[in-house]
């Protein structure tokens, strides 16, 4: 009879899941398709879920579940695992008053608007940010102190936790420190040994200049990956970004100068939405069955994006594509698999995260690490961040943005109140070189089959390996089981090397 | 101090009603984005939002707060009407238990998936529909059951009161009589009358046939209107609707054979988006600020779709939009105002309501009327519906459908639950004929000006008389306020005199 109490609490969890997807969806039309004058309104709408959530999670007959739960005896590994995440969901909860969820809900919204408005009208200017982002910073660095006393953490490794359960600085910095180590002299070898490459620049008008063709060309490669429209969409946003629900999950890209920037955004994205979409179907709703933090997430976009697709076999197949929905003309000068090649994975220091190549992203990663690290410590004011950004700009990559539109103000993540998650895009990159490595030796036809636009089998192991184990086990556990070793960041150093000075 | 506890119900109702506009995104959501495969998620979404929504407005505190509320005497006339309308809403949900919400909302996603796919691919066979829909009018039927107990009315009237309060059948059949009295003699005459006037054909190949050139269009007559696109969306569905949250319209049409048929359905739905957006914002998020019942709501949409765009001043304005943004030639010959209204008047029995003229519209809602009534009070079954459908169609327009896609199955109502709904078109024709006869007395320039394509004096008398009062008075109430006298077919009938037999 006592399992029926377990049962209970997966019951009560459901519905805070559903309510969170309700959120996600709101969150994602807010992005895709809200008209402009409601934006207030849906923070009304929003935060009045985002209560409703939070109150059901420090709910004290949730508390009495976990309680009689934890005593039952014949829970499986993946109930156990469960209930122990659910447990933490709610300590954490249970230490957050909702005035508090409410004001920070409240900044945040009002910030990104902001944010919104200033990328759609191509404004750079910081100063109108600094009063706002000083109140939101203000209340998350509230709840950071908050968490920080329950977990015996610093306060940036409680924002840490938020996105990689566990996750401290100290082992952030070790591994950056390795990066930092061999990146800047890496880069300039690979900058030398470009010099002998010679890349022949394509022509402007590569592809007609209709969104419904460039569209049409992403979606043909989301198919050819794998994706099925039937569980998801593909859709414009100021940033890209993957959202929506269980069997239910939207992308976004944007199309800009550069018809390959919105590409690899979609082919970035569409790694994060095969994680969402193989998660195990058994623990739908539940937290168990949720994909693991962000490290991990990231590392399923990089391993599409960086290790799959820009390789020379990933781009003789995408000839094919280009031509066929592109109108690309295939030639012998400049429009071949080894010209493109070359171009895909050119190796130069830039302003824009998203945009940058594989041996320079650390590097963004890095400078925006120690901005946020001092900023939620409390050792950096808000109105030092473009100073500080071009200076860490200049001493990384060589180069100081002409303004903060290519500068600080490129990314959502701190205007949407996101301090914690730069680090994840990082630590994704060397897990996904390691996942690739053990792909390979398992696949041995991996080669072949992506240059033919094979990718059932890839997809599959990732799908055995990663996607179908949800939540159940940390990242350290789960990159032993898959690769046999810890994380190990020779993998990446590797796979830079090889792909870069070869 | 007393004055608090109202203060505090409004805050309670605040939340109950951004649960709702969540809801409302859900389904919009649901009609115009969600994938196909995702559709019993969304369900799971909806249902806990549902009964959310059904638990905070039966808790005991909410009506303790009514009780207390009641007894202050300060309150004033909007407060008090909000406060009646909030006990309205209480008194009906407290009858209602969770699971009965449950059942039936999960029983009208399953039988309205169906019918989206039915129609998706053009299949028009009943039989499937039948289990489903008779399972779903149970579900109903005990509802109704336990409201009209409630209420002390019949089951029919019980389903009534939810889209128009204090309706009652005995009132619709007194106007539906008096319609049926004059209708099928006056259509004879107008069919007569018809054939002296010549229309010429119009071409095929009138508009390039491309979604954006016609959307295009669409959204430049709703923008002369008086549309703005800061507070709204226009967008594609299967069956047009209007939708959305405060401040945040979004309308939907279709785009099939006839173009002229996707635009009438963008005016019939900015009419009522108008209504939407001229809420008093006052009363923002309480049951006072919303649009009054649905025969209201018919009237501003019939307002726009009948009495002013189907006239001739307008398609005098209309020339240019459809010359400017839809290409078209205007020539002497077919390409002309007096040859197009004479094709937005022309009157035809025809199968698809939606694309009904004014004067054969009424019959295909008696005709649906009589059907729905039977079925609420368990005097018909299911499985009769394509029989009795077609025999009303032979009897009041002398045509058959040649299949169940052109009859029965034409409507999403019954699929979505909605039963007692139709009547209120019908009403909403009778209070615009009235509403416009009002409106033009008291604009003498209104001809002028809708010739012009300037609307702004018309939508701003709009706003002051019916928008701006909410839900403040009734119906019958508003009707007086704002022409000086009871709803009266004459003004109907007249109009349809007037347009078809001069």
């Amino acid at each position: 009879m006592k399992i029926n109490f377990y049962k209970e609490l997966e019951k009560k969890y459901e519905e805070i899941y559903l309510i969170h997807e309700a959120k996600s969806i709101l969150r994602w039309d807010e992005h895709v398709m809200l008209p402009l004058g409601a934006h207030s309104y849906r923070t009304d709408q929003y935060v009045t879920l985002q209560l409703l959530s939070h109150q059901k999670i420090r709910d004290k007959k949730l508390y009495n579940l976990i309680k009689k739960s934890e005593r039952i005896k014949k829970l499986n590994i993946w109930e156990k695992k469960n209930l122990h995440l659910i447990k933490k969901h709610y300590t954490e909860s249970s230490v957050l008053d909702d005035k508090l969820i409410e004001k920070t809900t409240r900044a945040q919204s009002d910030l990104s608007k902001l944010w919104l408005e200033f990328r759609e009208k191509k404004k750079s200017s910081f100063k109108p940010f600094i009063p706002k982002l000083e109140k939101l910073l203000g209340l998350i660095r509230i709840e950071a102190k908050i968490l920080s006393k329950k977990k015996k953490c610093s306060l940036y490794d409680a924002q840490l936790d938020h996105y990689e359960m566990g996750l401290k600085s100290d082992k952030i910095d070790v591994i950056f420190d390795q990066l930092i180590s061999f990146l800047p002299d890496l880069l300039k070898e690979v900058l030398n040994f470009q010099k002998k490459k010679k890349i022949i620049p394509l022509k402007k008008d590569l592809f007609p200049d209709l969104p419904e063709i460039l569209e049409r060309m992403n979606k043909k490669f989301m198919c050819a990956l794998g994706f099925n429209f039937l569980y998801g969409r593909l859709d414009v946003s100021v940033h890209p970004f993957c959202g929506g629900t269980y069997r239910d999950v939207r992308i976004t890209t944007r199309y800009e100068k550069n018809y390959f920037d919105s590409l690899m955004a979609v082919l970035h994205e569409t790694g994060h939405a095969f994680y969402n979409l193989g998660t195990p179907e058994k623990w739908k709703y539940q937290a168990v069955g949720e994909p693991l933090g962000m490290a991990v997430h990231e590392s399923q976009s990089l391993f599409w994006e960086m290790q799959v697709c820009r390789s020379y076999e990933f781009l003789k197949f995408a000839m094919s594509i280009f031509e066929k929905w592109g109108g690309l003309e295939i030639n012998k000068k400049e429009n071949n698999a080894e010209n493109f090649y070359k171009i895909f994975t050119k190796v130069k220091p830039s302003f824009i995260r998203v945009n940058a190549d594989e041996v320079t992203y650390p590097l963004h990663v890095i400078l925006r690490y120690k901005i946020e690290k001092e900023l939620i410590e409390g050792n950096m004011k808000v109105k030092d961040i473009p100073k500080v950004w071009n200076m860490y700009m200049k001493k990384y990559l060589g180069i100081t943005p002409k303004n903060n539109l290519e500068g600080c103000l490129q990314d959502t993540h701190w205007f949407d109140g996101t301090f914690g998650y730069f680090p994840t895009y990082t630590l994704g990159a060397l897990y996904a070189a390691q996942f690739f490595a053990k792909a390979k030796k398992q696949i041995p036809s991996l080669s072949n089959e992506i240059a033919k636009g094979k990718f059932t089998k890839l997809l599959k192991w990732l799908r055995d390996n990663i996607h179908q184990k949800g939540s159940l086990y940390t990242s350290d556990e789960l990159i032993k089981k898959v690769t046999g070793e810890e994380l190990n960041i020779e993998y990446f150093k590797n796979h830079l090397v090889e792909r870069y000075l070869n």
